[in-house]
């Protein structure tokens, strides 16, 4: 079996090389850089052959293939579709902006939706007050809504908010809609700036649950705590997306440009 | 046995509910919530109790404990030391900003260092020359290193750029110094502007290998191009992190300010 063809997704980039240098090579990663190969021939969509056959075919058991598949699907190069298996498209790209998820996912030419969980009125819990400019236990909202990607469910998202800053919410908001947009056109709040901190963590049971994600699949969770153009408090979010959907992008600046 | 106090970092926090609305809560998840509990309790290099103390203490299998510790240690709030395991510090924060590892981890009050894997000089691939402002098969440098904090391994940075724009780079450099602290005060090159891309991907055996993670950990990989101040391509990054001790950080800024 040859381990060339390894796993990298553009051919001239920089080599993701899998093969230690020290030690043999895992063979289900041998396997994994063979199937990474195949992806590149069938193109996205394309359907991948059953575990048996790859089995037959790489010589190996299908506990292995199955191995291999396993990562390819959590890094998002595969995807499950019915009974089988086909090539993923690339992840979605994401600008780490003030721009909403909506027009981060409209810009790629997929359909943004929202589903709502839930529209909650709750006591504020002392850590979370000074990112909202109330005192603790003023009233707040927590709006939680999964993320959808043409209908394909792919994040979570969780907004804190103070009632006084939109004290009709539960009547006048639409749910599907953008809270950014509502923000600015029904309230006039517009956005002046953000401290967002993004981790990798594993999904919960619920969020699991709640996003239809496999329970081991790392996501990318972005801490967001917004001010308004004023400078004032506005609002505390969590938003969380499947890793193996999206990455985020950002332009750097010089200090002195 | 109670399934309060879950496993979400800060208490007054926007809660990280671990509880799925419909369906049983898993039992492995009721434990790892119980010993996030007891982290709190012990605080930073605290030394957890044994699996079959906890085992016996939760009245659970050590399969069922051993799967609460593994996510824990996925997510990086517990550490393995010698044959103990310990509660683990914050995750460092690495500002999303053209300032290079070194500054950021100094800031935090941890010493920076980096190990040399390799120098190499090749034949610049096409697809990554327009990245580097060279022609095809130009001559390019590939710096490899293992990212140190306080002598801990977290991560691994692969660097290209022209041999043209830094001729004596296998000469008079320090491996273990800033490669941008070389190309600003020794070859007069300063940092324009950048595009990051960042994502979520799975360790490969040799990358696990070289930081010395478990193959399934969890890495958040950034992917750097970089111009000089006049606007002339310079370099192209790979920066992988240990998802467990990473997190990052940005400020954005509204449009209009």
């Amino acid at each position: 079996m040859h381990t060339h063809g390894l796993p990298g997704r553009s051919p001239g980039a920089p080599v993701r090389a899998g093969i230690p240098e020290h030690g043999r090579i895992p063979k289900y990663y041998a396997v994994k850089a063979q199937v990474a190969g195949l992806l590149d021939e069938l193109g996205e969509g394309g359907l991948l052959p059953t575990e048996r056959e790859l089995a037959a075919r790489f010589e190996v058991s299908r506990e292995t293939v199955r191995q291999a598949l396993r990562e390819l699907l959590l890094e998002g190069r595969l995807r499950r579709r019915g009974r089988g298996t086909v090539v993923a498209g690339p992840k979605l790209e994401q600008p780490l902006a003030l721009a909403s998820y909506t027009e981060g996912v409209r810009r790629q030419g997929r359909r943004p939706g929202r589903s709502l969980v839930g529209l909650d009125r709750l006591a504020c819990p002392a850590a979370l007050a000074p990112d909202l400019g109330v005192e603790p236990l003023a009233p707040v909202w927590h709006l939680e809504r999964v993320l959808l990607a043409d209908d394909e469910r792919v994040g979570l998202e969780s907004t804190y908010v103070a009632v006084e800053r939109a004290p009709r919410l539960d009547a006048d908001f639409e749910p599907d809609s953008s809270f950014y947009g509502y923000l600015r056109e029904r309230l006039g709040i517009g956005f002046g700036d953000a401290d967002e901190r993004l981790e990798t963590v594993l999904a919960t049971p619920r969020e699991a649950l709640l996003i239809g994600t496999p329970p081991a699949l790392p996501m990318l969770l972005i801490h967001r705590v917004s001010r308004d153009t004023g400078g004032r408090p506005l609002e505390r979010v969590r938003s969380l997306y499947r890793g193996d959907r999206f990455s985020f992008t950002t332009h750097l600046r010089g200090e002195d440009s």
